[in-house]
Order: C-alpha cells, then structure tokens, then sequence
C-alpha cells in the first residue's frame, strides 16, 4: 500500500471558530474533549497562539475558565464534551455566573445527522445549559461559526459578565469553511447609572444610619478610594458583600468590611441601618433560611436604594455620587489601614494560627484564593494588614472552586504567587486540579485546613435542636475512618507536598513554599 | 443559664419522608448533604435502619447508586445539596438513565419562603433534573412527603427502571408531620408483549439473516437460555448491545455476542443481518458519527421488528418465542462456553496480559464493572471462559462511572469479590470513590489501565486526517508531564494499592488482592 498523499487539511467551521475566537481576544481554553471536539482539537492544534489547558475533569475546567477571566479581564474558553461533558462543569458555572464573571463556553454535540440515533451519549444540552448560563447558541452551519464566536464573546462580555455557551455539533465543526472571521468588536460598556438613582442615593446616604454597599469592579483601588471619600462625607457607613469575585485589598488599601455569613452576625452587623445604598451590590440575604429566622439581613422596612445595578458602572456611579456629596480629593482622605507586625504564631497549629501566617508573609500583589469555607474566615479581616493582594472568593457557594479558581488566575497572571486557602471537604470535589498545576508549572502555594469534617455542617446541625449528631450524622460530616493523607494526594498528582502538625511547621513550610516556583501544597493539621 | 430542657425531637416531614422511604424498601441512602437537608439528615440519624453513605463528590454519589440498584434490583436514594449538588451527580445520572437503572435522587432546596432572595445557592433545580430524570416531583408541604416518596419509589421502579428526581424544599423538610407513611407498594410489573408483535418477530427469526438481539434482564441465565434455544430452532443470531447494565458470563452460560464499539466492526458484524429482531433491545447506531459514514449500523433497509422494548418484560417474550418457534427444553441445548485453561501471561504488561489474567483468576460469583473504555475490550470476549460472574458497563459513554459502580455493587452483594477494570483518564473524574470503599470496607480490586493517555482520542484524532497530534492536540489527549501516581493517590485515600510494571508481577499482585479484605488498587502501567 502506497502512503497517503500529504496534503493541507481543509480549513473547517472548527477552524473558522478558532480564527473568530483569537480575533476577539480568547486565547486560552479549558478543555477536556471527547471524540464529537476532534475536529476543533485539529484546529487548535493549527492555533499555537491558543493556549489549551487540559483539566483531568470538567469542574476543573469551568473553575479556571472562572478564576482566570476574574483575573485576565477577558473570558477563556472552555471545550466540554457533550451533555455529561457540560453537566459535570455546571457547579462551577454557577459560581462563574454569580461572580459575574465572562465565560465562553463551546460545548460539542452529536452530528446534526446523528441526532435521530439517540446515541448513548445524547442528552438535552440546552437543557442543561440554561440554568447556569446567561445566553445559549447552536451552531446552524459551519460558515456561521465565525459570526456565532464572535456573538458568544459579545454575550460574554455583556456586563456585568455572563457566562454564554454555544454548542457546537460535530458536522458543523468538520464541514469546510470558506467564511472570514469577524474583525474583533468593540467591548461592550457598562452604562453610567441614572442620574435621579444618583440623586436619590446620594440624598439618602446623608440620613444617619445610611450604609454603602459596594461590589463589583468598584471593588478595586479606584472604587474603593471613590467609595470611602462618599463615606467620609457623608457618614454613611461602607460595607461590601459576604462573597465577592475579587477585591483588592492589603496595606495602604481602604479598609472595607464585609457581611458576615452567619446569619444572627449578619443580622447584629446591619441592625443600625436605616437605609441601604447599593452600588453594584446585591442586598444581604442569608445563604440558606433557618426556620424563625428572617430572610433579609435588613431591618424591616428598611429602604433598599440602587445607585448602580451590577450591570450598571459602578466605579462612575461613585465618580458622580462622589462630586454631588462634595467629596474634595485632599478633603477626605481615605480609610487607610495601618501598617501592622502580626506576630507570628507559635505551638499548636488551628485554623486562627494558619490565618495569621499567611496575612504576615503574604508576599506583595499575590493573589489569595479563598475556599475555606468556616477555617479561613478570620483572614478577610486580618488581610488589612497583609501585604496588598487580590482576594478571591466562591461567590455561589458550590464547593470545589478553590483549586481551580487558583489555577485559572495563576495563568491569568504569572509573575504573580497564588495562595489557596482550601478546605479539606471542598478540595475532594475538584482535586485533579492539582494535575494542571504540576503540569503548566504555576506558582500555586495551596494550604488545605485539613480538619477532616464538614465543619459547617456540625455547626448547621447544631442549629437543627436534634442534639449531638449519632451515628447516620456523624458518617454524613465527618471525613475519618480513614483520614485523607493529602500529601500523598497531591504527590499523586506531581505536587510538592509537606504536612504541618504545628505553627512553627506550618511557618517554616509557608515561608518555603513562597520561595519555591511550581505548586507546592501543604496540609495543615488543625 | 440553665441547660435547655431535653425534649423528644418534633416529627418532622424529613422523618415522614425518611419512614416512607424505609416502608417501600429504600434502605441505602447515598449522600453528600449541605445546609438545605440538615433536616433531612437528623431525620437519617433517628433511622438506624437506613445505611448512609457518604460520597466525597456527588459523581461518587449517583454512580453508587446506580451500582448498587444494579445488583440489589431495587433503588438507593440518594441525597444531594440543591442545584451545583445535583449538577455535579448529573453525568452518572445519564450513566443510570441510559442503564435502565432505578434511581431516587433527594434534592434539597432552599426553603419556600427564601425563593424570592435569590440566595447564591440558588438555581433551577427542575430545570438542572429534567434532562437526566423520568420524573421530577416537588415537596408541597411537610404532610405529603409520605405519599410522594412513596411515588417516587414507585416511578423508579416503572419498568425498565427509571431516575426520579424528589425536590425537598427546606421547610417542608423542618415542618411538624403526624400523616403515616403509606404502606409498600405492590412493585410495578413489566407487561407481556403484544401477541402480534411476537407472532411476527417469531416468523421474522425464521428467515435467512435473522437476528435476535436482546438485552436488559433478558442478559441473565433465565432469558439467556430461553434466547439460546430460540437461535438453535430458528437459525437466527444470537448477539446484544455494545453495552449493557449487567451480563451474567461466564463458564457454563450462554456465549453472547455483542456489537463491537467501531463502527466499521460494528458494520461487518452486522452486514449480512437481513431482518433485526429486539428483545429489550435498542437497534444498534454509531456510537459518535464520522464524516462519511452512516449512523445505523444495520445495512440499509434492514427491517426492525421489536418483539418487547426495553419496559416490556423480555423474558416473557423470550419464553413465548421459544414456545411458538417449537424450542423443546431437551432439544435445544444452549451454547455452552466450554471451560478452557489460560495460561497467565509472562514478559512485558500490556492491555491484553492484564485481561487474561482478570480472566483467569476470576474467583467464582465475581462482580466484574468495566470502565476499561479502549483498553479492557478484549475482556468481553475471555469473559466466556472466566467463573461466572456478572459483568457491569458504562452504559452511557459518560465517564467516571467505573469507580463508583463498584463501590454501590459492592454494597449490595456482600461477600461477593467486586472486580473494577478502570481506564486511568476516566478514574481520575470520580477519584474519591476510592475513599467510600476504604469508609466502607468494600472487597473490590481496582485494576488501573495506566498508559497515561485519553487513547481513545488517540485513535478518533488518527480518523479526522489531520495527521499526527501537534503540540495542542498532545496536551489534551496525554497524561504525561507529569504521570499521575496511582499507588500515591490511592493510599492517600485509605486504600491498599501497588503497581505492577510486568506480567509476572501483575499476576502476584492480582491473587494477593483477590485474597484480601477490602479494597486493593493495582496500577497497571501497560
């Protein structure tokens, strides 16, 4: 048999949403492909320009499809394998969608030819898709995918961020193309609030007992500048959410306090407040309902003003309200935190110890990811003294972000070191993560509170009234019989791991790792 | 402050539910409960008799399930954390789905009076269950979760076997019940065929290039038998699916065919059917379709007859088929498998020493869940000459089922050794099954088929004609750089594991774990 002739491949509609993709500005994609992606798998083998990342599991996938757009400004996109494919990325997505984070999603289907067969793999993909994303397309033909990328980068975009998903079936995707790619369009603004919302609230922030709730991109150094000006002025008082995609934070940074999670110190934070203000916020609502408890952290009746919707600029929203309140730049100086020697901790190793040592050797502009669930809540207010840092939350509350949050923005920004702060329950749902660290070598220091439980959850079955948990409970919360060695784990997967039993261990371990390139993970024993 | 007064808990809807699920025979609930159930599990705690299991992921958790129906022939419940917690159950659910498996997913929600908050966890919950369930019923109130548990049982088990998916609103769940649960249910029954329908599949079998394919219960001794003498009389072919819920293989059963996974072998083995006749079965179609090629893998035109679909009781049509072809008990013997010595393999590992051996050591009544996926193929055909055992496949083509299947088959035969033939990239989405059977004491041998690779892609990449994987297309299709350490990530959740690098050494490894309590992993590099 003679050799086949060498030829160049056709150019496809897979290539042609390739081109589309790189023309506004995607270049990195998540994937994890099955047998319908391989004709978009030969085009971006064709793009070296795009940067795939493989994640051993799609959670993986959607998580750093999240954690570096929060970072990069710009959405990656993910590659996932039909139905099962997407569904097992979904929780992630919810997280991603209520960041408001842009996330382009190309989900492979069956061969529009195929679809009669109801193949083993077939599943209702837009059914799947709806509920976590914000906009879903199907391609109609390989020349249109290059309008159709396009138009999913454009949804993508949107303000505040959205998370759009486009299905791709497997002919479109290996069907010639001949169509150019759209040149890249111009980034959708977010519109300057109202002028009589700005009015309205900034009256209203003037009435004792008025609050500024800020979230968002108003979260960053401008924003918060902008916003303790209007505080000072005013005296309304500054608060942000309890989970925010990414606030900026550290020495020398405004000081902004945070809703607790817990609702009876959500409901004692805002007891006082007589008006609320919202300038790309969401008001508090406790995470679940507790049975007598109310579901608005708000007293009742408290008036709820909208200066800025999510969607909305926030940052020019605090520009406006910040002249029409008088806020003169050298008048109000910002609440600035204090320089602090945080001591650091010594003896037996708790979650309070871990905490502190972070906040102390934190090194300057790293990025703290932070899925520590009940451990690590103390770090919020202790990172006013660390060194200045981006601080990154799970904002949906699907556990298993953590890992991969902190992969996507070490790609998003490297130079930059990642701390994770990760707890132990939490990390299970999305461990492979730690393979694409090991493999694109980011400099990751993951520190898992390994207190073997769902510490949360004997907490919220203490509040049930039925007792101490028996038998069924306790196997339900609690991770023993046998403990996870997660040193062994994250060797198991080409991470450098060490465990720490107590705070000198777990000082000198963190100290190290900082030092250290590539991920490095550490179990701390509380 | 005095201590509070200890007082009998209240009977909740959770505890009605609970007793209901215990009075129509659902007696294992696998789980991984949030705040939203708290309710729920304290209702578990005061029921001994219910057998909680905790799975570190949701995927861990339906997969269980699904194994665990598979062989006990009556569902699990499981228990999962509102919307990101189903998703993430999803792709397993498609797995049961497409098994024919009776599953009852507990879905936790947030309380009805908290709807209107959005709170982060919040999602369409219906929306996220309907694509993977049969039927999806809500809470009302806290007195009617008797009578709608026990409906779920029920549609559950409505021939063939179905997923049924029970949203649990929260304060539903903590609301006083004093309704008594309804008492069991008669389990409903697979109808006999339409006598015309069998009437003409049985002429139908008579005619030159018949084909009889069965599949579903009618894949056990009874319905195996009953086919092998309907193919003795007519002439016809004896074959099944690509994949099936569970086989019974084995020395002394009937020697079954199946359609291979290829669509080019799928199309020769099937060229010369003339006339298809289904017991349960689904005509067989191209797993993916290819450019080119065609989707039915019958030649066109071949004409179909469904003799009992899938919810229709195919061994009844089996035993009327085998009356009216004239098949006498004594007549026609069953093609038997005769028994054969294999020799054990010697040298260098690979996917074939592996499954000889498998074979050869099977021990008697075995439990055989392949996920094997490309490399574990040639099982099937060795498993006639292995002991009898029952053999379980992903029925679905969404991976990361093999893990979890074990472990819930395993549950539900005790004192049955569990054999998993586990393909490394898919083990890696549901790792943390590993840690449920060390909690749980299960006697399974996990046989990890490491060549570090998606080699399937491998093989689908060689079919797109764009010649040999780039740089991109490596990095998504190798798990190489770094390998992952199955012996490492195996004892860092509890379970015994070594690796074998030879025949030799895998042949020692395989009958020391089939020896021991409890789970084994071996890593087999091949």
């Amino acid at each position: 048999m003679n050799p086949a002739p060498t030829s160049a491949p056709i150019r496809t509609g897979a290539d042609l949403l390739c081109e589309s993709l790189l023309a506004q500005g995607v270049d990195h994609c998540f994937a994890n492909p099955g047998t319908s992606e391989m004709h978009f798998v030969a085009a971006l083998d064709r793009q070296p320009r795009m940067r795939c990342v493989l994640g051993l599991a799609e959670g993986v996938v959607t998580g750093a499809a999240d954690g570096y757009a929060r970072m990069a400004e710009r959405p990656a996109c993910t590659l996932l394998h039909t139905g099962p494919g997407l569904a097992n990325g979904l929780a992630n997505l919810h997280n991603a969608r209520r960041a408001f984070t842009p996330v382009v999603n190309i989900v492979g289907d069956h061969a529009t030819v195929h679809a009669p067969f109801d193949a083993p793999l077939a599943a209702d993909i837009e059914g799947l898709a709806l509920p976590m994303s914000n906009w879903v397309g199907r391609s109609a033909a390989a020349e249109g995918l290059g309008e159709l990328a396009a138009e999913a980068v454009q949804q993508a975009l949107a303000p505040p961020g959205r998370i759009a998903t486009l299905i791709l079936s497997a002919d479109h995707s290996w069907s010639p193309a001949t169509a150019q790619p759209p040149a890249a369009r111009e980034r959708p603004r977010a519109q300057v609030p109202d002028e009589h919302a700005l009015a309205a609230a900034a009256a209203a922030l003037r009435r004792p007992g008025a609050v500024l709730m800020i979230a968002g991109p108003a979260l960053r150094d401008e924003g918060l500048n902008l916003a303790a000006r209007v505080s000072a002025t005013t005296g309304a008082r500054l608060i942000t959410q309890q989970a925010n995609a990414r606030v900026e934070r550290g020495l020398g940074r405004v000081m902004i306090d945070r809703v607790p999670y817990v609702v009876d110190h959500a409901l004692a934070k805002l007891a006082d407040t007589r008006c609320l203000v919202l300038v790309g916020a969401k008001a508090p609502v406790g995470f679940f309902a507790y049975p007598g408890k109310p579901g608005s952290m708000l007293p009742a009746g408290c008036p709820v003003i909208v200066a800025a919707a999510p969607h909305e600029d926030g940052v020019a929203a605090l520009r406006e309200l910040a002249a029409s309140c008088g806020a003169a730049p050298e008048a109000h100086r910002p609440l600035l935190a204090s320089a602090r020697d945080l001591p650091l901790p010594a003896g037996a190793l708790n979650a309070a110890a871990v905490v502190r040592t972070v906040a102390a050797l934190l090194p300057e502009d790293a990025i703290v990811c932070d899925e520590s669930v009940s451990s690590g809540r103390d770090f919020f207010e202790l990172s006013w003294h660390a060194a200045r840092h981006d601080y990154l939350q799970l904002t949906g509350g699907a556990i298993g972000l953590g890992l991969p949050l902190a992969t996507g923005a070490a790609l998003a920004a490297p130079g930059r070191k990642v701390v994770t702060l990760q707890a132990d329950g939490s990390a299970m749902y999305t461990l492979p993560a730690l393979w694409t660290q090991a493999r694109e070598r980011l400099d990751i220091v993951t520190v898992i509170f390994s207190n073997r439980r769902y510490a949360i959850l004997h907490g919220e079955y203490a509040q049930v009234g039925a007792g101490a948990p028996g038998a069924n409970a306790r196997r339900l919360f609690d991770l023993v019989d046998p403990e996870l060695d997660w040193v062994a784990l994250a060797r198991g997967m080409g991470v450098v791991a060490e465990r720490a039993d107590s705070a000198e261990r777990f000082n000198a371990l963190f100290a190290a790792a900082l030092k250290q390139a590539g991920p490095f993970l550490i179990e701390a024993r509380i």
